[in-house]
């Protein structure tokens, strides 16, 4: 059993701890010993006068400043098979009048855009369709979205498809909304300037048509910096849609190979969202609320959806990639992928999606079976689970009692299971899931990468600031940071 | 292990169902045959051909057409020790200037006020207070505060305590917004007209003061209508708070008996919304997604809280009560209540609520130990849980596995139990929990009721159809009803 992290067990000196916490959030500015990144008080039971002794000698310094709270913020969730047909209604409910409706090339074919149709008809909505969403959306494909909607100017939109298509419907709503922003101003610093989002922005409803991103639930969009070759995006709770329409009829479509690597991701979020740092571990502490992150870390609301989201899919995608006719099945991997979106889009990823980006983005040529594209493609979910094993063996360190946690949700009998050799246990398990997955490159060579592409792969992995920060066991010091991006990319090479 | 109930087994009878039920919802108007009450397709397994001969003989009766989808809305939470002084730049975040603050005259003593008050000043926020919510709030007091809101007219609302005042502060919103709304409108039919709230309400922040009523996440606000002597409320998600701020600092005060009884009320929140009908067999599902009542029907989403909230419940609620230095105990019985909240407040309540009103509207002239109050008082929480043994044995025929799964959250090996067994072995462990807690009355002859009140209490019952129509195994025919609830109050006299 893992107990969710909130302050203070029942010992005496930490029955006293915590009569001085309260002391500390009653009157700021708060006692700096909280605060020192080495001083692990949930870990450890230190003495009421080393507390106190520390308490004198520590200087504050307000950028070390641990966080002390957290914020959950879904959208809300309809599930159920048929529910597309009443986004008409619902846009009716709220009194919109012009509908943007965001689509991909792809979807628009499908029968969720011939029910979305037929709904917004019905009830006399005017709407206008946008079907030129990019898969795997780049800053360009993004400028041309928001080019369509800001002269349509309109007061509701509608988001049909994938996560690129969800992402880039939340991306069309901001810029125009904020017309006069700069595209680089709300996106996530470093590369963007991360401002925050100050006022409310225009319905959104997404309807999903695959069980991977949960982008319906979560306020991130994420696509390609081109100029500065790296994945990047906005993260904000202003940016979640309003309402997320789950309608397991529409990932019916998908092709086995499809439901696999949507499915891998959501098994990266999950895992990666309950092993992610605890939030009260995250440095700096915000000074006002609007900039505590979304991807704040683990916490004790994110852990009950993460942990349960990968209890579903170890349970439920061999059966959804395995029997196209299994409808519980692909219908539990969408409540799973919402369930996931809702964990990690409060607690954030980490290893694995950051280094997922360079994998995808440096691809030697790969073209997964099974995608019928005339592109070489390493699909989202592979270039993330391709190096689930050693990102897992890594991190367990950090907190052997989740990592063994979730080699029990693997079914993994850890009740004579060492501590030290969660990682190893959790790796194996997941390792043996992905093989017997079925069709999953096992490493980096099977992607066709080298031993001499690590060093472009590290370097792509750099940038992602805003999830290696959540990497547990991660140092922070560059070069021991670059030395474990290593380790880690070689030990990815094959599994 | 209890499985969520998505649709379709993989059975190939059930296979070939799904099929058929994707053409359904593919194709109004939907087969009858999943709607007649009498056919529960979840826990059978009807041939295909038996399926077909019912779908060909069944007149389509709409008015009996079972629910296909459910909503979870949720307001967001913040949770942590000292939030509380975050609330004044929430408000400046959203842009407003000119706050209602909504209080009680004992909670406005408390430090809770202090913070908000100085959180506000600082950010140079004008308000202004209204400290005479009622506790247990009756048509008048509401009265009174819509009277205070309306002409002051402001921008946003700020409840600070517990159920009463936050559910005080919520129909200030409602009622200031649609001004000119007659008070019974969107009361729940049958009492008031029951209609949806068309439009977005005021912002509204809620920092609870105690752990239980949840009210912080719900769309739900209960009063007594005094004419009527009956509980009733406005149910809609639209009435739920924009935010809730859960400082675990802010329940302290809560005296160990204050601690106990909103903690019961946690308890039957979870095990009612985890046993309450599921979503797909209530009827009769909306034509239009707005008249989707929040009170819904146990749902995948729902049950993750329902169990989450009632295993922290039973873990943490006797060390809160016993302890009250016990700041890890009282911070999870605060998450306990919003994940409860959480949970009830996107599935429903039953029979222990259902019952809980008259039980307290007709107190024979008990007083609660340790109530520093000068009149009668048998607290919500207490009135809930006096039913609970009885109540949980009386539906465990509607589905075992669930109430296997809640003996089991009380530390009952479940492992040698019948399923016959289950309302047994669930009451008895109920029953336990309540005796260990201690002070608390073993049935209603310890609260000074006779066997000559169950008249009483059933007829003050019969008026909560939106609970009762929620309870598993009740009768709807009402001679049969009536007998269920005699029952059910007979054998609360002990236990």
């Amino acid at each position: 059993m893992v107990a969710p992290s909130i302050r203070v067990a029942p010992s005496a000196a930490n029955r006293a701890l915590g009569l001085l916490r309260t002391v500390q959030f009653t009157h700021p500015p708060n006692c700096p010993c909280h605060s020192n990144p080495n001083h692990h008080h949930h870990h450890q039971t230190p003495s009421l006068a080393n507390h106190v002794r520390r308490h004198l000698a520590t200087p504050i310094d307000a950028s070390r400043q641990k966080e002390y709270a957290f914020e959950m913020a879904a959208s809300s969730i309809r599930f159920g098979p048929g529910a597309t047909k009443e986004v008409g209604m619902d846009f009716k409910n709220i009194g919109a009048k012009r509908v943007c409706v965001v689509t991909d090339a792809n979807v628009s074919q499908l029968d969720a855009m011939k029910q979305v149709v037929e709904g917004l008809s019905k009830e006399g909505i005017e709407f206008t369709v946008f079907d030129k969403v990019r898969v795997e959306p780049k800053d360009h494909s993004i400028k041309e979205a928001i080019a369509f909607s800001k002269p349509y100017n309109p007061d509701a939109f509608l988001a049909v498809g994938g996560g690129s298509v969800i992402d880039t419907a939340k991306l069309m709503n901001l810029y125009t909304v904020f017309r006069d922003a700069d595209f680089l101003d709300f996106v996530n610093a470093p590369l963007g300037k991360g401002l925050p989002i100050t006022k409310p922005l225009k319905p959104l409803i997404a309807v999903p048509t695959t069980a991977g991103t949960g982008s319906e639930t979560t306020g991130t969009a994420i696509f390609d910096l081109v100029s500065k070759k790296a994945k990047t995006g906005v993260a904000h709770r202003a940016l979640k849609p309003t309402l997320g329409i789950c309608d397991p009829i529409n990932t019916r479509t998908m092709p086995s190979a499809v439901h696999a690597s949507s499915g891998l991701d959501v098994l990266c979020h999950s895992l990666e969202s309950w092993t992610a740092i605890p939030f009260n571990e995250r440095v700096p502490r915000p000074t006002n609320p609007i900039n505590r992150p979304a991807y704040q870390g683990a916490n004790p609301i994110s852990d009950i959806f993460s942990l349960h989201a990968l209890r579903s899919t170890v349970k439920y995608l061999p059966r959804a990639v395995k029997d196209p006719d299994d409808f519980e099945a692909q219908s539990q991997m969408l409540l799973a992928a919402t369930l996931a979106g809702i964990g990690f889009g409060n607690a954030g990823v980490h290893l694995c999606h950051g280094m997922s980006y360079p994998i995808s983005g440096q691809n030697p040529g790969y073209k997964h079976n099974g995608y019928a594209v005339d592109h070489p493609i390493i699909p989202h979910g592979v270039s993330v689970a391709v190096t689930a094993p050693a990102v897992f063996r890594f991190t367990a360190a950090s907190n052997p009692d989740r990592h063994l946690a979730a080699a029990e949700a693997f079914g993994v009998d850890i009740s004579n299971v060492k501590r030290e050799s969660a990682g190893e246990v959790l790796g194996e398990a997941i390792a043996e899931f992905l093989i017997k997955l079925g069709d999953q490159p096992r490493g980096l060579k099977a992607l066709g990468f080298k031993s001499s592409d690590v060093d472009g792969l590290i370097e792509g992995t750099l940038p992602q600031k805003r999830v290696l920060m959540l990497a547990p066991n991660l140092s922070e010091e560059l070069t021991a940071e670059k030395d474990e991006l290593r380790q880690l990319f070689e030990a990815s090479l094959e599994y």
